[in-house]
């Protein structure tokens, strides 16, 4: 894994937190994505030199909304920039962790991605991404 | 804010939980640090070229022992190099955000830190960070 290439914070309300985080950060939003695959409404800022993705749940009974009802709004996931994604997932999967996809899928922002389990990372999201080409 | 600094993460049981992230970024824990004002025990990796800060509560009534009880193991708050501690607190105490300690404090890892109460940064504990000098 190369470098963090965002921080993804689950929210209730984008609209409300595009501004809040544009003050915390002291910088503008510079793009919003609407990613249908994985029913969530994406706003991005380049907050503290990292990219930072707010995301909200545009289906009340997805993933995400499930994570809020059970976590509050907070850091929902760490992206971690890898050079190739298949040997990075085929790595992980040898040392036991779970992938939630067997294979690269299309994330935000140009990105194929694949999740890991929580469940054997001490409940941390990790999502591994690569630039597609 | 600079960069991420480092990714604080929440955990039971330190002793287990530093092989299971040495697996996942394919490194080795580097340094353990018991931080008594904070009563948590610490243990540091450099992951995906990020520094990671894995945290086990020394106090069954402590603030980080709470938190795992509320939301489970996983991110507990995302660290940010600033160059001026006062001056960054000052900015943010402006822009409405609340701080939980009015001065910077000493945090692992010879740092002066500071935290932003998460209730106004929808659900991210976030620290602000500063090498002492």
């Amino acid at each position: 894994m190369q470098h963090v290439e965002h921080i993804g914070i689950a929210v209730k309300n984008l609209a409300a937190s595009i501004p809040l985080f544009e003050k915390l950060f002291n910088t503008k939003c510079y793009k919003t994505e609407l990613v249908e695959n994985e029913n969530v409404n994406t706003a991005f800022l380049r907050g503290g030199g990292t990219k930072i993705e707010l995301l909200e749940s545009t289906d009340p009974e997805g993933t995400l909304a499930r994570f809020i009802e059970k976590k509050g709004e907070g850091i929902h996931h760490i992206a971690f920039e890898v050079i190739d994604i298949e040997d990075e997932m085929q790595r992980l999967k040898k040392e036991g962790f779970i992938l939630l996809n067997e294979k690269p899928k299309a994330g935000a922002d140009n990105k194929l991605i694949c999740f890991l389990h929580p469940k054997q990372t001490n409940g941390v999201l990790i999502e591994l991404c690569m630039e597609r080409k």
